[in-house]
């Protein structure tokens, strides 16, 4: 056994939603891509949570294709401390969702924040309170608890907002728990304290609704457009700045090394330098951060086959820790032969 | 290609609720059976959906092994026009619950006669509306649609109280097809207009929540001793007596061959018959009738490997059709190679 089997299992699921921003990198897949540090762990890809509102075939299909290729292309590295599948080929997930759903309470459903957002646009749009709302939106916090109790998962990394989704996962493990005995194994949230919100271009939060990113595939000429059009007060070089609150700095110092950074909040401060200069390096250090990926990821997507084959590697290596678990559930609820 | 494979498929599905009474054979599984003249038809132990209520894993292996038994013992014939499986041996099933569960409005799942029940006698408790109900309870009517649309069935029999759960499978289907085009098959009806209410030893419907049954399994003293429990007025003998309205009666008319009824009619209405002689009459026929029935239910209830054996043969008919529906989905929606 290597010492590695050791390590606590971390879960992290990424919903397929198109092709990947700064904000995504930083917030997200970056420190996403750290956790193999401490654990092993499993990444899959969504797309039966992406089914719940992606209704076109060919595009699931694309999607799902170049969320692992984004990953794969940023550094993720498959093998037995960071395994990369797609929900839909671990069957044994919704057979486990059914099982789950037999004990998890109505109540909890009705009070997931995605359903009650729903609710309330539609109170909003003076429509009924599910119009539009499908069995799968509701019931997709039970989906969810079996894509993580199927794993005997240790720890799941959340952000705030998705604190909930892990409790409801523990309480419907702990409902089927005291029936059946110690059956699923609780897993742990690991909130991830300096995880802080990425701004966009115009300093809200980057986000594809806001319109305000910036792609990291783009090629160079289109990233370094996409980066002066970073929005910065107009002050000229020779005035002194504050880096506190500004977009640029902020996401410079994501970006540069810790000594580059504070070598720029010195200048900020004693003026002299513009902010077209800074967008002008920190230019040169996305288009040297993602230089190598943009081809990794070009490459992935496409080789169709290449990816199938990590993918199928990836699933085979799920499937091995979920069809014990679905067992275990069979055995206890009485579906085992 | 045997003929047989021409005829229509039918699908038909049992909860496992316990020993079998006089009202669930001649009400279910008598004209259940008798539909292999007709169509190829499919059974399967709905195990899954006991286990929205039952939540004891020996309960509800011994329920699902003794309805199997039942079915056998009273002439189900394992074969091209009858496979027997148990819903949990069709790991495919669940995957298409979550998939149409994407396409199931969650209005109908409101608006479903099971839930509404759920919710009334809630409301008569005086506790909330979602006291006591499970995600599962709530949304099984697309784990039945799963059921019935991956077997690409072309009639489910059902009873009237059942109407809505194959309105809301053809909804459900219907939704999925303008979306994708005419990936799943649209089932029919077929409501028997033959098949009555089978009245219990009072009178009122045949129903174990009435402690009111006759079962059939009995060893035939016991049996004789359930006939003479069946309720009849105080009329002696020689007093003429109207067949129609009398219990005794009509179960024997639902035993007896026409001509023996029809014998049974005159002898009421001239008088010079008393209750006890025609419950001995019933008595000895369904002795008769369920006599080799009941060896066999002993006999395979104490074999779970014979049981089982046919179980997995069935099982691996079933699958041999949902899979490729499931295919024919995966291709649809984009989780597909």
């Amino acid at each position: 056994m290597s010492p590695s089997t050791h390590r606590p299992v971390s879960l992290t699921g990424i919903k397929p939603t198109g092709l990947p921003h700064l904000g995504n990198y930083l917030g997200m897949i970056r420190p996403a891509l750290a956790l193999t540090e401490e654990y092993r762990v499993l990444y899959f890809i969504a797309d039966y949570h992406a089914l719940t509102t992606v209704h076109d075939g060919p595009e699931l299909s694309t999607l799902t294709h170049e969320l692992a290729a984004t990953w794969l292309a940023l550094g993720l590295e498959p093998g037995p401390e960071a395994t990369i599948y797609r929900q839909s080929d671990v069957p044994e997930i919704f057979e486990i969702c059914w099982i789950l759903s037999c004990f998890a309470p109505k109540g909890l459903l009705n009070r997931a924040h995605a359903y009650k957002a729903m609710v309330d646009a539609n109170a909003e749009a003076g429509t009924t309170d599910d119009d539009g709302v499908s069995a799968g939106l509701f019931s997709y916090p039970v989906l969810m608890a079996a894509d993580i109790l199927a794993y005997d998962a240790d720890v799941v990394p959340v952000g705030l907002d998705q604190k909930q989704h892990l409790e409801i996962t523990r309480d419907i493990a702990d409902v089927f728990n005291q029936n059946y005995g110690e059956v699923l194994r609780l897993p742990e949230p690991r909130i991830d304290e300096n995880v802080e919100t990425i701004p966009g271009l115009d300093g809200r939060k980057m986000s594809k609704s806001y319109g305000n990113t910036i792609p990291i595939f783009l090629e160079p000429k289109k990233l370094r457009k996409a980066v002066r059009r970073i929005v910065t007060d107009s002050r000229p070089p020779e005035e002194p700045k504050d880096p506190e609150g500004d977009t640029l700095f902020a996401l410079y110092s994501l970006i540069a090394s810790p000594d580059a950074t504070t070598e720029l909040a010195t200048a900020y401060r004693e003026g002299g330098i513009g902010y077209g200069q800074v967008k002008d390096d920190l230019a040169d250090r996305l288009i040297d951060l993602f230089g190598e990926p943009r081809r990794r990821f070009e490459e992935l997507t496409a080789d169709r086959a290449a990816v199938n084959a990590i993918l199928d590697e990836g699933a085979a290596h799920a499937r091995s820790i979920a069809g014990p678990v679905l067992s275990r559930l069979r055995e206890a609820v009485g579906t085992a032969r």
